[in-house]
């Protein structure tokens, strides 16, 4: 599976460029994820939950950095055009994901590992478990409040309306649901639980198709009244 | 049929609200689309052609306002989930697909062109003829030179990879074609341009497929060097 983002940073400032840069750097050069920066958004390829953890580090950074910062996030998983990458092997990252593709995949090197969860019928391996989605309501802030807004798209099946449903109805619990919007919908709150809730959503509908896509839009500092 | 898209303007300046405002408010309010702010993003409802209009006006008007603005635009038609709308025929709109909209729903008045068209099966009377679809490289430049990444995504098919396969063949027959990266095309070249090539897109794969999305995100002044 290859799993990744496109995400863009926003600041609505004439220091635009130590905002945008400041945070894409803070994430430094770990080596469970490749970071690729070109002039309109910055690839992150890896586990779904380093992809997660690193756009929330890149954008926590810039929205300390000050004034009015939008992520743009274009989230992606299991697109059949995209090539296999070892990063995106649970097992690479370590921690909970490690120990369930562990015991889905066998005992073995992580190539036998990932030669198994790379059949097509596997697409499951490669969701996390249960235990491994937080949820939103017990996510620790970290006192960054948002808004933000976001699309769900299961590909490749023609159930994807009831995926998209159920995802809508399990925001309206997620403690940070504000209220649907044509062709999204708005989450207000921590940023934290923001992102927890909507690698949730990417998640649980892996659970149904191989290829799922979420498009991320979220917002600091907004100077207009929300409707 | 129910199409518009939610897009941002994103200005990095000081004086961001004067260019993203300014941008929108140039719209005014044309009685052939329905327009909706919030603290996140514009929505635009009407026809994919007033869509793609409206979203190129605006941000036209903001670049021309300075500095370097991004539009990020999320782009829908034929969503189940979604509410007829009348804006979204396209007999309301004048114009070519007006006149093709009558040759398929009969030369009655409007509301018996608009039954015809709402039946299940009838997607293809919401497509603009091929007449109708600009091709980028005879489309009038307007000054405005741009990159910009789209993705595209034909919903509720098993065949959609070859929808995208397609058109990913087209766009580098656009003119504008820069070069492939990860969930995404990019482009670069004019601002009319890019607008046409995304635009024919998103009418093409809606003969394939009753609802499409587009991600669009469009730059114009960034200092970075282009990779």
């Amino acid at each position: 599976m290859f799993s990744g983002a496109q995400f863009s940073i926003h600041a609505m400032s004439d220091n635009f460029v130590d905002v945008i840069l400041g945070g894409v750097r803070a994430l430094g050069s770990p080596d469970d994820i490749r970071l690729e920066t070109d002039d309109i958004s910055t690839l992150v390829v890896g586990t779904p939950q380093r992809v997660f953890e690193a756009m929330q580090s890149a954008y926590a950074e810039s929205c300390r950095l000050g004034g009015h910062v939008v992520l743009q996030a274009h989230i992606s998983r299991g697109c059949p055009g995209e090539p296999d990458d070892p990063l995106c092997r649970p097992q690479a990252a370590g921690g909970s994901e490690s120990a369930r593709a562990n015991s889905a995949g066998g005992e073995g090197p992580a190539a036998t590992a990932a030669d198994v969860a790379d059949t097509a019928d596997a697409t499951a391996a490669h969701t996390a478990s249960p235990a491994a989605i937080a949820d939103p309501r017990s996510v620790d802030p970290i006192g960054i409040p948002v808004a933000a807004q976001f699309s769900l798209y299961p590909m490749g099946t023609d159930r994807y309306m009831e995926v998209i449903a159920a995802e809508i109805e399990q925001m309206k619990m997620s403690g940070v649901f504000d209220h649907s919007k044509h062709f999204c919908t708005k989450l207000r709150g921590d940023l934290a639980k923001v992102m927890a809730a909507v690698h949730g959503s990417f998640e649980r509908a892996a659970e149904h198709a191989g290829h799922v896509v979420i498009q991320l839009t979220v917002s600091k500092g907004s100077p207009s009244e929300s409707t």
